[in-house]
């Protein structure tokens, strides 16, 4: 190697190519994420074909679109799941959000569109953690306005269709105390500083509001959080669907959890959704244009779609029709393939689009359409949500038809 | 200055005279507490006679044994809490425990009897923190055990004869959430972690814990941790009698308050009750004879007091009616000026033990019957504490006569 090599290397590998933790996901010079990297990194596993196949054996569904076409990409003991569900055993599912924003985009409600498959397919309980007081630490927000936001956001997430026999959606700042607190504090106990600055890259001029905070979004992972929940049911598994950008807190309550008796939480993790302008992170809610939100009208989404969407089909017609789109590129292909549920439409848009033979005109059309049927259903599930609702999906209950 | 002299100077600055925070209490080279060095330090005032006149005055009431005798010798914005008294408005008392162990030792009487001395002279609610987090984070004990120290604990405070009208006891796994928490995070996030080394000293290898706990001591100061209790009455000030180990604490708190818009809480604080082997720090929990606790029986107490408290009496009865006793470093006649109530009886000691009439074995023997009747009260106090009585002192309730 020569020194020029040499020195090259050093810069690389002083310089990350990638930063993905819960507050910034970011690739050297706007590049892509580079996933692999990612599960080599995290040290987590690739969700593969043999594990799809099985969840489709074993709850007799066909798996969810973000299945087929790899957005749930990544897990950890997922198999281990699958094996408790095939001897009977239950487990609960646990997601959750940080309510920083009034109106959701459409890469938030992936998590939750996942979970609704995953409650639905399972049969089993879920909770569904808001962050108000990590949105409270982490931004420029009072606790009132978290609290508001929080239930603003409960609407959006109820409006997703879960079951409420089996779901309790909870606020940190009206749930927080007793069984939820003790293990915040069995977690808090066994991470030292230096760990959770190796973890999640805190510094000394951090305030311990953000040092304070990772025991709380650990620790729903352990039913005994939720004596009201799952009295006499306190080892159940816990499987967790998320973004890949979680997966640090989850490296933590994976590493804590057999050091106080309890099973190591399951991850199925997520890609990120794209901004509209190109692959390089994840949607922005700084940037209006970056995203589609769920209060956005059907004008809002065709000028958005139109005017911002990274196109990679050709500069003039003849060129495309002689050299097609770049797919790879192509952000409507990337929003067609999380939403348009009809695996021989999409193989049809790619095949057409690819070859030149469609324009992205008419790639985007279609986009616009799958994309405004979404935001009207969703629409229209919310306008259908109740304050006696989300009064009822945040009681502090047992859930007599949790197990049934 | 020459070289030796320079180097020794810099060998003292950098090794700190005396240790004081609530973790450690020791002087360099097993030496006395300089309590004026400390208050310079520590930035708060010596509480002095102007002040404890206008006490007495105000309260028309002697003042306690501990303010004639400085055990309580140094405050912060007492005179704020005077002028607010003065005025009318009233304010509210805050001290707590961390409940490490089953029986307590006079010491940890010592703030608990002069904050019901501070009840009964101004008429003023209490709350009382038992912090069974701090000592489960602290100490190699479970949550459950913590939980029942506190409970134990809090029978030995109700002895001390708190108006149930007046006192609200908590311990924070119990009752922390919701508003508690609420304010718990609003310190959180104006304390930065390098600011909490520079007051705890915590270093990287100490666990996320111990950085989480300063807010949880804190918010007690805030009546809107209590919104049962203080609704209506949310701009209520705050006077802590505590140690002054637990300076720091408050230091950071009121550094925070008015960032938060809350008074910042005032402080009367109290020199540490010296063991019985000597004056160089506060009593260990470690070394059962170090201390007088309120478990012995009278033959423990006369065996302690004879064999272990530290006399400055002179080695033969010859030469202490020639020279009489050291009282400076004299440990009998230190617990008697904590706990022998009548001036004339404790002045007359002196002057004859000091000048060799009395031998060390007859103060010793005073000592015993004081601090015999002292633990027996507590013991017969103790004793009629039922467990509802615990119940009905720590439920979460409106305190309907608070402020009558």
């Amino acid at each position: 190697m020569t020194e020029t090599e040499k020195k090259k290397k050093q810069e690389e590998e002083e310089q990350p190519e990638q930063v993905v933790n819960p507050w910034e996901v970011s690739a050297k010079d706007g590049g892509k994420i580079d996933y692999d990297k990612l599960i080599d990194r995290f040290g987590c596993q690739r969700l593969d074909q043999t594990l799809i196949h099985r969840l489709h054996r074993l709850t007799s569904r066909p798996p969810h679109v973000f299945l087929r076409r790899g957005v749930f990409f990544a897990h950890r003991d997922f198999a281990e799941i699958l094996d408790a569900y095939e001897r009977g055993d239950k487990f609960y599912l646990y997601t959750g959000r940080g309510p920083s924003s009034e109106a959701l985009h459409l890469g938030h409600l992936i998590p939750f569109m996942f979970t609704k498959y995953l409650q639905d397919a399972f049969k089993v309980p879920l909770v569904i953690q808001l962050t108000d007081d990590e949105k409270f630490l982490w931004k420029n927000l009072t606790v009132d306005e978290c609290q508001r936001l929080a239930r603003e956001n409960a609407k959006d997430i109820i409006a997703c269709g879960f079951d409420i026999s089996k779901t309790f959606i909870f606020s940190d700042f009206s749930y927080l105390g007793g069984s939820f607190y003790k293990n915040m504090v069995e977690v808090a106990k066994r991470v030292t500083y230096n760990q959770a600055v190796g973890i999640f890259g805190f510094t000394g001029e951090d305030h311990i509001g953000k040092v304070s905070f990772p025991p709380v979004q650990a620790v729903p992972s352990f039913p005994s959080s939720f004596p009201h929940l799952f009295s006499g049911k306190q080892n159940l598994r816990c499987l967790i669907p998320c973004a890949i950008d979680q997966d640090p807190y989850f490296r933590m309550t994976r590493d804590v959890a057999p050091r106080i008796g309890c099973h190591k939480p399951a991850l199925i993790e997520s890609l990120f959704f794209p901004a509209l302008q190109g692959e390089t992170g994840k949607m922005s809610a700084s940037d209006p244009n970056s995203a589609i939100y769920v209060t956005d009208s059907a004008k809002d989404i065709k000028n958005k779609v139109n005017k911002h969407a990274f196109s990679g089909g050709q500069d003039s017609i003849e060129k495309h029709r002689q050299l097609g789109a770049n797919l790879e590129v192509d952000i409507p292909i990337k929003y067609l393939s999380f939403f348009l549920e009809d695996d021989d439409e999409l193989e049809h848009i790619k095949k057409e689009y690819g070859a030149g033979r469609m324009l992205t005109g008419e790639v985007k059309q279609r986009l616009v359409e799958v994309l405004t049927e979404l935001v009207e259903r969703h629409r229209r599930a919310r306008a259908a949500v109740t304050e006696e609702m989300v009064d009822a999906f945040m009681a502090v209950r047992p859930l007599p038809h949790m197990f049934a």
